[in-house]
Parts: structure tokens; sequence; C-alpha cells
């Protein structure tokens, strides 16, 4: 594996996936795996959850971690043919060379803009800044995918299915904020390739980017796709139509006991943070079905699995 | 020891004196004991001592640290049955959950709002955050004690003094700004267990709370109090009663050589960070029985011996 | 060697180069050198390629790492004899002093004001700290000097050099915001030394100061400087006699690819962030006599050897 920015960046998904079964069983089996090489992690944006786990886990593998935050003084022109006279001090062409001659590996976060859609999902800064890096690149989430948020969650739904083929609902949740797709783009991403029934219901308006959607079902009426689901995966996104827009909704996308109810007796997942009782009611994300802390736990070994491809 | 919040979480306060000084004379000596563990270190407020002694104390003992600021960008809600349509991203129920998930041990730092006393002395901050983890805790200073250094101070104290029980006295100091009663609070908690003669000298309005006060020896004459003294602790605090409040003071209660004359050739000690010729003149800090550089070095051994017990 | 701030700070100059090229073979050779040891990493001003390299050479090395921004929250006072009742919290006495008990090795990174000449020209904050600190200190740029870059440098010149005694042009360059003289002064203090014939080009009022000077080959015109280069290395400085401002400049200074077809074949040097199409054309940088990247990886093999022989 080269990289990871993508499903089809990983030759054989199944493999991961139990690569990450594996580290879940036993955190510290591959402890000497990354002795003498450094995780190098970039944050263009902040984190909290990413930046434990990702570190945390190339901990596990017994890697060294340098974390830097680019959000403050570090001003990168990523355009070329550019006369550097202004606020911008170094070119991507320089910094993406340079920081691959001190890492093995390069963990990247950056959110998408929201105001330019073409941008956003050419992955600009991502893919800008691994056409001049040198060495393996992991996405900490960017501008349009989450992937090791996905394969956390498809961890997660791996160990803790009853029936072969569970059916997945992926619904848009309300948010007070504007906030990206990436998560949302990304767990339908790996849904449409796991073994999964997958549904997407959203309010009018909120469609994801055509490639997310692909296959899925779809539906606008929320309680109506609950019926017979076995995940309940909630995720607030701002539109991909009207690009990063809040639109009016009329119904309320809260996840409720009432509409948990209605499901067959589903799992509720969340990618964390979330807001409570405006994306998910107190009494559902504390309920005997919710998965999020266990999801969140699921990080570190789904960061093992992936950080381990790329070093093995 | 389940904590280290204060000194009744400790069962056994001798013993951890004793490992604190078999770390002073070999701090190399249990370098395999944290191999594979990681302490997470969060700061909801700046730390520079804390921060570093802590850090090479579990880099002592084999661990690895990951270390967090949270002071921006990450706005805990602490308050039950809230609709999370404001400011506050992320509950602290999901966050201490998932943080405990990927550290071994996890130390806090949160200073008094010094406005809403109640809260403040219930430790809020810190005591919710416990009960919503699942790994040990150590308080890197809370709103009401400093454990770390009052251990240390204990260590100073134990391993300088002359004669078996030593008469000591913490003294108010002044201070442009106000601080928390944390550093003078849990000094005065750890010296009431210790075998010292404590007296607490504060200028009028300026007494701790009454569980700090205890059975302490209390004078509001700075100058009787020092006499016969074999250690000065010198600590700013503003005031419990007219809570977080700096109050007219009659008289100078800065330290100065004429004062620390009227002591039994007592040490000076202070935790640092100082105010120069505010706190303390500069004859004092600087003479030959001031303690503070080698105090600072003990926050070291202290924090090894807390987190060798929490780790055993 | 007890610290490295310049090279008379250096016993034997050669044997560090050798060092360097060692590491530069084979960077994991003395990875069980610094075990054991911790580097604490103070930031005073900003910092990328330098925290990284300095950082993953520690870590080559078995080293531990802590890395402090002093830039917030950490108000030092370095004056004696004040009395501190406004807004600096710590005295460098106490601060130099007691981080040098948590750390094997300090390094330093503290700009020049630009405002106050004599000040910075007696490197007032790196030697106070000095001063007041008890392990070595090395300094990841200072006021005027930055040593780790010029021994960069110079490994760069000696690994890919084609005459025994290659010409060396320093010229000024231009930029938009007023830089300090530290790289320029540097690079000059260690070309003296090293086996080159050291040309420095600079507009009228861009002199270095006297001592960095020194014996060099000086011109006013750029171009002629040029001929028969062996290597240009570009850089920007503030003035040095007009203390830190930017003079007018006539001729335009941009290393051009017509200003380096006047040279021997010469390689492009600078020790980045570069403004691409200000300091140097794309052309330029882009092409294949450019070692920028080269000289950026070199700056870990320079570390190892500093901290190597620090450690030693």
């Amino acid at each position: 594996m080269q990289q990871f920015t993508k499903l089809s960046d990983v030759p054989n998904p199944q493999q991961l996936l139990k690569d990450a079964i594996d580290f879940k069983q036993d955190p510290r089996s591959q402890e000497q795996l990354g002795k003498g090489k450094t995780l190098v992690m970039l944050f263009f944006n902040p984190s909290l959850r990413t930046r434990l786990s990702t570190q945390r886990a190339a901990l596990n593998l017994g890697m060294s971690v340098i974390s830097m935050n680019a959000t403050q003084g570090w001003n990168l022109e990523f355009e070329d043919n550019v006369v550097m006279n202004s606020d911008k001090a170094e070119h991507i062409r320089e910094a993406a060379a340079v920081i691959s001659q001190y890492a093995d590996v390069i963990g990247i976060r950056t959110f998408a803009s929201l105001s330019d859609r073409e941008k956003d999902y050419r992955d600009f800064v991502l893919n800008t800044f691994i056409q001049y890096a040198s060495v393996p690149v992991i996405s900490l989430e960017s501008a349009i995918r989450h992937p090791l948020q996905s394969l956390t969650d498809w961890l997660t739904i791996e160990t803790t299915k009853k029936v072969a083929r569970p059916k997945v609902v992926l619904t848009w949740a309300p948010h007070p904020k504007s906030l990206p797709q990436a998560v949302g783009n990304s767990f339908a991403e790996w849904m449409h390739f796991a073994d999964v029934d997958l549904t997407i219901a959203h309010p009018p308006g909120y469609a994801l980017a055509p490639e997310f959607m692909a296959d899925a079902n779809v539906s606008t009426d929320q309680k109506a796709a609950f019926e017979n689901a076995d995940y309940i995966y909630a995720k607030n996104w701002s539109a991909y139509g009207a690009y990063g827009q809040i639109l009016p909704v009329q119904e309320n996308w809260t996840i409720t006991a009432d509409k948990m109810a209605l499901t067959n007796d589903a799992h509720f997942m969340h990618c964390l943070p979330v807001r409570r009782n405006v994306v998910v009611a107190d009494a559902v994300i504390d309920g005997e079905r919710s998965l999020v802390i266990e999801q969140a736990g699921n990080r570190l070994f789904a960061a093992q699995a992936v950080l381990g491809r790329l070093l093995g």
C-alpha cells in the first residue's frame, strides 16, 4: 500500500480489515514493526480523536511521532508560477519534499473550504502535498474523505453484527454549523464495498455527491428508512448541491428513542464529537445499543492496521 | 492507588515519599516499568514546569507521552441534559471515555475560575472528567489542589531538614494578579499529615478554606510567625472569603532578608514561577538558604513516584 | 563540546563535519548513544524545518524529545534587579536553571528584535539563558547566527564539490519582509573557516556586520560576483547599518537563470523557506543544479553530529 487516502488506495481491503481485527485482539503484537521509524503528523485543521488515536497507534507499533500544527504561522503557497511577495512564506513543493526527508510516513489533516466545491472535490491540499511528497501519506481526514474513520466504522460493524448482511442506514442529522461531507462520503464509499445493505437517508437537498451516493438505497423519509435497520449511523453534513449551505429542513431529523424503536433493535453509531440533543437524544447515545465509545476505541486498531501496511 | 488528586487518594503517603526519595537517588531505576504505556496530558490551562517535569518523569519510567493543549478549539460541555446547539462541540462524557481508551494514565491541569467558589471547591472540571474516565487520573494542578507540588515540597523538606520536627511557615506574599489558592491549600493539606510544626501566616481576610486551615497555627503577624522557623514557604493566593479578590494589605508581606533574619536560619521555598522583588527579594531567593531550584528539580521524582504507583 | 551556538564553540570543526558525513551514510549508526537522554527544545520563535529535523535527529540517536512553544503565555524577565509587578511572570534565572534539571540538552530558538542592534549582537536572549543553564545548549537559530544551518551548508558543499577549493558566492536577494542577518552571518562565519573562495555580494547598504564580512571578497555587482562561481547561496537579510531596515535597491537581485548562466555551472543553495520568483526564479530552484531539497535533508545529519558531540 503506497498511501491511504481513499478505499481505492487499498489493494486488499478485506486483509486490512483482518489486520485491524487482529490488532483489536492484541494491540502490542507488532511492537517492533515501526522501530526507528517516525510518523510526522501535520494538522492544517484541528484534531483531537484522530491525533490521539493515530499517535497511540504509532506508539503501539514502536514508531516515534512528531506532531505539527500547521494552522498558525505556516502559510503555504499551493499555486504554481506565483510571485510570492505577499503572505505565503513557503511553497508546497519545498514543504512536502523537505518534510518527506524527516518522516517515514506523513499524516495530513485538512478540511474542506466549503466555498470552492471543485477545488474541495479535487482534494486539492491533500493531493498537492502528495504530488511533492516522497514517503507514504495517510489522510487524517481530507476535504472529502475520512478513511481512517470509515475503516474504523467497518471494523465496528463487522465485530458486532448478528446477521450476515446487516441493514445499515447512514442518516443525516441536524447541526448548528456548516460541516464538510467527508465522513458521510467516506462511510458510503466503504459501505458500498462492505457486505451490507446500505440506505442513505437525508432531507431534500442534502444528497451527497453522486459518486458517493452510487447505488445506495436513498430515502428522504427518515422513519421509513429506519425500518428493519440493524445500524443507524448518524452524521450531519452541509449541502453538496447548494455547496456548503445549511438548508431549511421541515422535519426534525434528530435521532430519538422513538425513531430507534422503528428499527430492528439497531446499534447507534457516530464518529464523535457529537452535539447531544441536536444530532442525537441523550437516551439513544447513552443507551445500551450505542456503540460510540467502542467505535472511538476502534480508531486505534484501524490506524495500526493502516500504519502497519504502509510500513510493511 | 487509583488516582492522584489529593492526599486522601494515597493509601500510604509515607511509602510514596520513600519512592520519591529512591527515585531522587536513581532516576532510571525503573526504566522498564512503563514500557508500552502512554501518559496523555490534557492542559485546560497553561503549564511549563509541570508539563516538562511530568513528561520527563514518564520518560524516565519508559512511558510514552502525548501532550494536548485543550485551551483552544476544544470547548467541552460539562452540564447534563443540555441541547448542545451553541459553542460547545463535545460533551465531557464522550471526551473522557474516549481519551481513556488511548491512555494508560491521564494527567489533567485545570485552574479555578475564581468566580464560582462552590463549583471550584467541588473541583468541578477534574471530578467530572474522572467520573467518565476509565483509567487512572493524575492531577497536574486542579482548581483547589496541586498535589504533585505538595509531594515535591514534602520530599524537599524531608531531604534537607536538620531537626526531627521542623517549624514550617506557609506565608502569603504579594502578587499583582488574582491567583488560585491551590498551592497553598495543597501544601497545608500535606503538611498537616507530615511530621512538622505548621504555621500559616496571612494578612486579614486571606485565610484559606477552613478544611485546609484545619489545626495549623495561624498568625496575621508575619514577623512573629517567622520566629524560630526552619522553613519559609511563600505563596500568593487571592481571598477565599471575598472569593478571588485582591484585598488591601497594610503591611509589606514581601519576603526580605531582614525578615529571614528572624528565623532559625530557615530555608526559603517557593513553587515557582516567582515574581522577584514582589513575592521575594533577590537577596533571599539568590541566597544560599534558598531551595527553589532543588525544589523544582524534585518535581521529577515526585512525579515518578506517583506514576510508578498508578502503573504498579 | 560544551555548547553549540557558533563556530568557535566547536573544538574540532573538521571532526564535526566528518561526523555529519558519517551520519549521512548511516543515520542509525548511533541509535543507542542517546538512550535515556532527553532534548528539550524551547521555541521563542516559530520553526518548522529546524524543529522537525532536530527532533528526528535526536530520535535517530535514541533520545527523547520534549518540544515547548515559549511564544505564548510565558513572558520571561531577562533584566536583573527588577520589581516584577507587571507582565513578566518568571525570571530567566529560574527558568533556565529549572529546565536544565529536566533536560540533558536544551535547544533554543530566538530571533533578532531588529530594533536594538547592540542587544541583538550580544545575542542577549540566548546568552542570558546559557548563563543560568547547567546543561549543554544548542542554538536552533539565534539573533545573529544559525550554526546548525551553516554546518548543514558546509556538509552540502563538501559532499557535492567538484574542485578542491570552490568559489562560493553568498548573495543577498530580495524579500518583502525585514529579515534577520543570522543565516548570512553564520554562513559567512563557517565559510571563512572552510576551504572555499568566499565572495559576499550585496547591494549598497547591505553589508553584514564587519566581524562576519571579515576577509571575504565583497561585491556590490551581483553579476560580476557570479562569474566562475561554483555555488550560489542566496539569502535575504535586512540592513545591518541602518539596522533592520529595508533599503531601496536599484537593480533586480532575484536569482534568475540568466544570472546562473554567468557561473561555472554553479549549484544553487538556499536555507528555505524561500519566496519563489522573489528570491529565486522557478527555473533556478527547480533546475537540476538546485541543491535546496538535499540541503534541507542534510539538516538531519548536521543535527545528529552536534547532538552526538554534546552527549559524548
